[in-house]
């Protein structure tokens, strides 16, 4: 027999994956205004950071709903809860890009100290990929799909670094040059974060349908 | 009549206030460290927040129980909702204060630059105070503070923007300091963050207190 509890759950999941999808705009969108050098791009970053924002009133709203008039225990308790909080990643991943056109308007306004762009393209793909793998794990349900996320981050980390020490370089010599360079570092530490709140979701997923905190060092099989 | 649920809450609280205490200590230790040039004091920042790890699974698991065990509504659902949002927040505070030791033992590691580091403990003073603030706010349910928490964001972000602007200043006719510079950068940014996080829990007690939802912008009287 289905439970009222199975169509909420259902209802949650389409939200959380419309508000991914507001996410994954947002990101490809700021990536796409700096490689293009299209200012105007930017604010439409900003629009779209506000239907993120109501997104995330909308979600909890509903999981409060759902807590209050349904009472679940167990499975169903656990998944609302791990709503609540990818809810909330998703959100700042959404400050995050917001962060990112600021410093990317920045840049685009000095003169351009072009070899960092490529990795911050990389950087922004995997990020991308980790935002949209980590929701499809959590609908699917897919605990090795999350896990491979988890890997995903190294790669990111190692990139964000390449940018750092890129850019630090570069400014060493360059002093004209300190406030692009440290824009381009900025982007890439948004973007770091941006691929940890993917992690952080991909554990949520991990817990939700297997029971087992992982964070903080916490073992999985 | 008294009822379990008002005992557990009461618990609840109690977890959030010591693990409260151990970010408060995270921070000025974190600080002290850095301004007191004392390597020693930073590894003391990850055993504590070793420590805040532990608390931020306690008090998840405390949340999961008492919403399976009472079907809380209304008022206590909204609190309960409320703790496992400031759990999350404290849990970055953590991450922060980390962050902050890294970047200030490579600080610490290279030729000083002096001018920044009076602000920088201005703005861990300030961070501070938002913390302990927003946590008396929830814990009294004081809804007034955490409106005034609200406002101590400006002069953190001030004195963020005041680091940032000295830092590339001095970076761009120093090239030697531009790792140092970009260290006390990094800190700034990270104590602005964990002020952002005493700000989001400034909002949830809000939320929790009154039903009204100011975040993105929704306005309180």
């Amino acid at each position: 027999m289905e439970r009222a509890i199975d169509t909420q759950i259902e209802d949650l999941k389409k939200m959380i994956l419309l508000m991914g999808g507001h996410v994954e705009k947002a990101l490809s969108q700021v990536t796409a205004a700096l490689l293009s050098k299209d200012l105007g791009m930017f604010d439409q970053v900003h629009a779209i950071e506000k239907l993120i924002n109501e997104d995330h009133i909308k979600v909890d709203n509903a999981c409060m709903n759902l807590l209050a008039k349904q009472g679940p225990v167990a499975k169903d308790l656990r998944l609302i809860l791990s709503v609540i909080k990818i809810n909330n990643d998703l959100e700042r991943m959404g400050d995050q890009s917001v962060n990112i056109s600021y410093s990317g308007k920045d840049y685009l306004g000095r003169k351009p100290i072009q070899q960092q762009l490529d990795d911050i393209k990389k950087m922004s793909e995997i990020a991308g990929r980790m935002v949209k793998g980590s929701l499809d794990s959590f609908v699917r349900g897919d605990v090795q799909q999350a896990k491979d996320i988890l890997m995903m981050d190294d790669e990111i980390d190692a990139l964000k670094n390449k940018v750092f020490k890129d850019a630090v370089l570069h400014m060493k010599s360059h002093g004209e040059d300190v406030e692009a360079g440290l824009d381009l570092i900025l982007i890439a530490r948004n973007l770091e974060r941006l691929g940890d709140h993917a992690t952080n979701i991909a554990e949520d997923v991990i817990f939700a349908f297997t029971g087992k905190d992982i964070r903080h060092g916490g073992k999985f099989g």
